[in-house]
């Protein structure tokens, strides 16, 4: 039923308008159960417009973005939506609902949002429930989007201040990951993305890992041949698990690696996603080490590796606070959690862990 | 990859907890894009029961059908919406989001809709959208729900006034026709809902069409067996159809036969649903008699048929203001507009008329 298939030039039939093929370009295709997605990683923006089809196109962006790259956009019509999580709400996705009606949008609008995570998040969700349904792609512009938000089909809203409460499944058409765009980019975002790469070299990838390891200069100055097997390892990885498991019934739960203890560090203390995620992985890795299932070196690599790329290994936060939030953790099922540890860097398990031993790890976090 | 099965009795390995066979029953399974649907024709309400998974249910219900059946709800959660097509909207659909949060409803929960049209629509699409899709099914309390609402997977809301704007495709596990629960029906609604049944006999099933010629007495009585039959059969067929062609791309339009024109008289004069689909297909059977595709004697039988159930053959409206309704619909493509029209008493066809042809029709209409 699902499938990754990797190539390295354009399909024509696939995308009829690209005749030119990219030599540094890496495509990567993923076939979902709710549709089938191409990632372009390496492409630009200014090539947007091979990606379309005939017939009208109307682009979702936020104010920033639309400040520093407006001119580089393709000459159709455009919604703009702010910036940052509080953004990313109903709210938001009625006043983009309102503008494509004034628009006089149809079903045969292709909608393209170009943007962060949050534009993306947003934009796939109004485009998969306009009209029950139009067809749309992403520009991905943050390294964290590239790497994560384009990846999986998951979009949606936050609803009273519970994140992705509001969404479907749905795979954009095609992600254009710009890496030159990167370079706009904040230096806490560019972390933010740094930890979700990071995540999929430790749960999954660990010749990934080795690499960052080695190349934390290339990182750090956005070297292109640095940040493209970043980009496209991650996106490799991920594809294939989404594409296993697209409903996050299983194996898709990996992704998840730094992410249940994060999401609580999150709300608790308002660090920054990344941050919280970083903290959350080491976190996980030292209850993977007191359960004998992780050497205590390989931990340790772990906690330096997030070191040398500029996040943080722990964050203080109220273990009560902590474990509450974990609680109202949609993940849940029964009297464990969910939790994801590694067996070894590059290799994940998932585990119901028991609420009172996770009470325990967390009361005597540093 | 589409595909409809009828079958009459029920089968345990799809509803583990329906272990009696029922003889009066008749079961229609949907296949389709976005999943498996079964209809269940005949079945009662208070065996709601033995069709829920084990785990948690939330029904979701409006004001009338609690007050009328409360009593015969299983003992679950429940969250009551407004009546009507104002309550259609995305303020109700944020009212239940919020009603399953403080419920603590998370991914394994399950949702039944109670009620109409409005109801199912608006719980399809919450179940779809809630923590990006939950499982769900209906109980059909109106003819209309039953013979339309149930079958083909559209569920949404409406916004600014426009019909059906924001929604998804998405099928119910499972619909209870409870033809018992018709006999508190108001008569206009009952009117509705046989709008819609002789829609179905006239675009593809003549022998329905005979049916119902020769059974006015027993569908104005509520006669079982033959509410049974106009229920199965319209199921039949709307699943057949949307079998083939879920996403509405070729012949479900098919299913819009009445309802181009039967849209706009609705909106630009307020008569009902079923009253403005009533006339709107009588103009269509016009219009193919103009064409030369229908015999005047079959659109007269059409429009017999059509008074002998109570409803309307035409509705006055000022042609200007039915144009330009016409033109805001939002299946228009082109400088033509699809419409459906008959070649014979069961066979329709879909074809682009031009909008001069429209035009001049509509200012001709009595």
């Amino acid at each position: 039923l699902a499938s990754v298939v990797r190539c390295g030039t354009i399909d024509n039939d696939f995308f009829p308008n690209a005749r030119k093929a990219y030599g540094s370009m890496k495509t990567l295709d993923v076939n979902g159960g709710t549709g089938h997605s191409r990632i372009l990683v390496g492409e630009r923006l200014a090539n947007l417009p091979q990606y379309l089809p005939p017939g009208r196109t109307v682009i979702v962006t936020d104010t920033i973005v639309r400040k520093l790259y407006e001119t580089q956009f393709p000459e159709v019509d455009m919604v703009t939506v702010g910036v940052g999580e509080t953004a990313k709400t109903l709210a938001s996705a009625q006043d983009i609902y309102g503008a494509l009606i004034d628009l006089e949008a149809d079903r045969t609008t292709f909608i393209v949002g170009i943007g962060g995570g949050i534009v993306c998040d947003i934009t796939g969700f109004v485009a998969s429930t306009y009209l029950r349904g139009v067809r749309f792609g992403f520009v991905a512009t943050t390294l964290l989007a590239q790497v994560d938000a384009s990846v999986g089909g998951k979009n949606g809203v936050n609803f009273r201040g519970f994140k992705n409460m509001v969404g479907v499944f749905n795979q954009p058409e095609f992600v254009i990951c710009d890496l030159e765009m990167l370079r706009t980019l904040p230096r806490s975002e560019r972390h933010s993305g740094f930890a979700e790469i990071i995540k999929h070299a430790a749960i999954g990838d660990s010749a990934l890992f080795d690499f960052m390891e080695r190349n934390l200069h290339g990182a750090d100055t956005l070297d292109a041949s640095v940040i493209e097997r970043f980009v496209s390892d991650s996106v490799t990885l991920k594809a294939d698990i989404v594409s296993r498991d697209e409903k996050e019934a299983g194996e898709r739960r990996k992704l998840n690696f730094g992410h249940t203890l994060g999401h609580a560090i999150e709300r608790t203390t308002g660090v920054s996603h990344g941050e919280a995620v970083a903290a959350g992985m080491v976190f996980a890795a030292d209850l993977s080490v007191s359960r004998g299932l992780l050497d205590r070196a390989e931990a340790d690599r772990l906690s330096a590796l997030i070191a040398a790329y500029g996040l943080p290994v722990s964050i203080p936060a109220d273990p009560t606070a902590l474990m509450a939030a974990l609680r109202r953790d949609k993940k849940r099922a029964g009297e464990g959690i969910h939790f994801v540890l590694l067996e070894g860097l590059g290799k994940a398990v998932v585990l119901e862990i028991p609420v009172a031993e996770l009470e325990l790890a967390i009361s005597e976090r540093k």
